[in-house]
């Protein structure tokens, strides 16, 4: 099946807003063996979007779109199919009902204007929204498959996830797409290539090879009648790569290294205390992007310069013998907090915060340390001198450290 | 002029990666007086690029594209203008040697598949690249105009607008437009909308009302023969903006509460230091998003419950008497990591920090205190109870209330 995905609204041509709902679509798609063709920015004008429809529908079996289903004179996608179309829309009384009842609940009354979204035409059915007023169509014609999910990504993530997948994957009968994401961190793109070079090259299953900020990613796609053909067909991959590369595996899939280190002091029932100079409170915000974040970590300290290392503890003394930027320094910061806070662990970066360089060290270089009081894990790292760079890469590789000290120990 | 922008590379389709590039673009084109109708993301594919720019030539006067110059096989953005117009790429010389140069500058021959990077059509001349090996390419043909760039941000931008805007703004010599932002925090986007209403529906000058996690943004549009008459046209209604909204305005065009915050520190050489309870970190990540931050912050502390702040120095006594999440506290955290780390200004979040309640309050209630010792701004916000929402709309509300407070002293 080959799908388009059209972005809708004036906003997003204004480049008021993002497009970031046909990125998350896209990355959905491989998995259910959809092959994406086209993405589209449209604006909220009836003949380009009619116009859209009617091109799509001859290039692609399947179009998906996001935006255009609001209340307003602007929202024109249902009025855009029904032209490429030609049909008429009618209003459903039970959605009439259903918007009625939501501003009910609200305690004010259906604005008039609410009514449009009521509106559905012979071709199409509805996809109900449990985020907002909008439902969603799901129009289909010749064998052609027009759908439609709301703009805010609140509301098109969870009616995708909800509605809109299962009702593909019932479509896709014949065939079935798993994807494995597994992720290394510590071996070079070049490195990771040859130690499994014999999977690359070949198409199902494929095996993808991805430089990001968290690592080497390696994606194994497999393509087969059923599920567990196509598991079957990953296995050996999987397997290979975990011989080779064990050691430097840290996540799967979709997993962040704040969510993989989450889940280890989760599970082991560990608490964790975090001192950072050199990232400016990145490390904590990343490890704070996990929703019971606050059940391990009991706190996070940002420094500049050894005297705010110095009034959060850490001993003048160390500081001046081995400078503010040093492993000596990172494992002392990493004790010290951890103490201080009464933690299991202590999770300490220090480096060169930028924008130049400190006690005549270059920006890039940073130290990390994390200890449980017995036992540390050390690293030093050489980063391009960028502080967005370093404000990113340090805190996953802290993260990531902190998940194998925490496997050493238990 | 109409345009249209193509985001370039299967990579966009896969969903490994936001196109990102067009919608800055996008957001620079108004000021410009270029009308975007179109953007595809359009994948590595000679015959769909080709067609793509078939298209793109009959319905639009400028085609804007990132992407598909890099060296690779896979990149094939001047091949297939090399199709659509139908010419033949010559290798130039001049660009085979400063490639040549600059892999030497890095100690390494240059590889032979970066040659391709040296072709240019005859409709088309280069536009220099200074942060990368990848050339862009200006080509004209009939009227139309394709403009090629590479893909990364750090590339793109900088093309953009040391060479881009400026000769495109030669183009566009019979109008000028210009833009201007005004960013207001603390009123509705109801009550905004009522206090200026004359405003809006008016085309030259247009005013647009936009809400945002760091408030109400205004943005007025004026179109005019030369910029002297623009602005005569924005001026009016800027006045009247800060006639009635003075006192909520914080910023102007890109301006972000982090920046607006750090200049009025570094104008008035002030220090900072910050206490966040609830935002886990992402008020000191927002402030040392600022490139020279570190001149002007003296730390941060991130805690959890009342155990880390007592142990960062809040009195247990304050904390039992007025409870974590409270007023009385966010200002006694302020002034103690104000005088804990030596700073002129403490700057102190506390709320709930979920995922449920916290002393029995709820998700989304924050407080927060700006203090020099003698003077302190407070103020307490009942937000969505969500986290993400939480971490993003509480330091945008701190730092502007640390702006206002360095404003007040002055």
């Amino acid at each position: 099946m080959k799908a388009e995905i059209m972005g809708i609204g004036t906003e997003l041509l204004m480049g008021e807003l993002t497009d970031t709902n046909s990125s998350w679509i896209a990355s959905r798609l491989p998995a259910l063996g959809i092959e994406l063709q086209w993405v589209s920015i449209i604006g909220d004008d009836l003949p380009r979007l009619t116009e859209a429809f009617k091109n799509g529908m001859k290039r692609s079996d399947i179009i998906f779109t996001t935006g255009g289903l609001g209340p307003t004179q602007d929202d024109l996608t249902r009025e855009a199919i029904a032209a490429a179309f030609d049909e008429t829309s009618v209003i459903q009384q039970e959605v009439v009902d259903k918007l009625e009842r939501y501003f009910a609940a609200r305690g004010t009354p259906m604005p008039q204007h609410n009514l449009k979204q009521a509106n559905l035409i012979p071709s199409a059915k509805w996809v109900v929204n449990n985020n907002g007023t909008a439902p969603g169509w799901w129009a289909e014609r010749d064998g052609k498959i027009i759908i439609c999910m709301p703009g805010p990504p609140g509301e098109n993530h969870s009616m995708w996830e909800e509605q809109v997948e299962p009702e593909l994957a019932k479509l896709i009968e014949d065939e079935v797409t798993i994807t494995r994401n597994i992720k290394t961190m510590g071996m070079s793109e070049g490195a990771v290539d040859e130690v499994i070079s014999e999977f690359f090259g070949i198409e199902n299953p494929y095996l993808g090879i991805y430089s990001k900020a968290d690592g080497i990613h390696l994606r194994v796609i497999a393509r087969a009648k059923d599920s567990q053909s196509a598991q079957a067909m990953i296995a050996p991959v999987e397997q290979a790569i975990h011989e080779r590369l064990g050691e430097y595996v840290w996540g799967y899939d979709d997993e962040t290294p704040e969510q993989s280190a989450g889940k280890s002091l989760t599970e082991k029932g560990l608490t964790l205390a975090v001192m950072e100079m050199c990232t400016g409170g990145s490390l904590t915000n990343a490890i704070t992007n996990v929703s019971n974040s606050s059940s391990y970590l009991k706190g996070g300290i940002v420094a500049f310069d050894g005297k705010a290392l110095s009034a959060s503890g850490v001993p003048t003394a160390d500081l001046k013998q081995h400078g503010v930027v040093s492993q000596q320094t990172a494992n002392v910061m990493a004790e010290t907090v951890r103490r201080n806070l009464n933690a299991d662990l202590g999770l300490a970066v220090t480096g060169v915060p930028g924008p130049g360089e400190f006690e005549g060290k270059p920006l890039g270089l940073a130290y990390i340390a994390v200890t449980n009081g017995e036992k540390t894990r050390e690293m030093e790292m050489r980063l391009p001198p960028r502080q967005v760079t370093i404000k990113r890469r340090v805190p996953n590789q802290a993260l990531i450290e902190l998940r194998r000290l925490i496997e050493e120990i238990s």
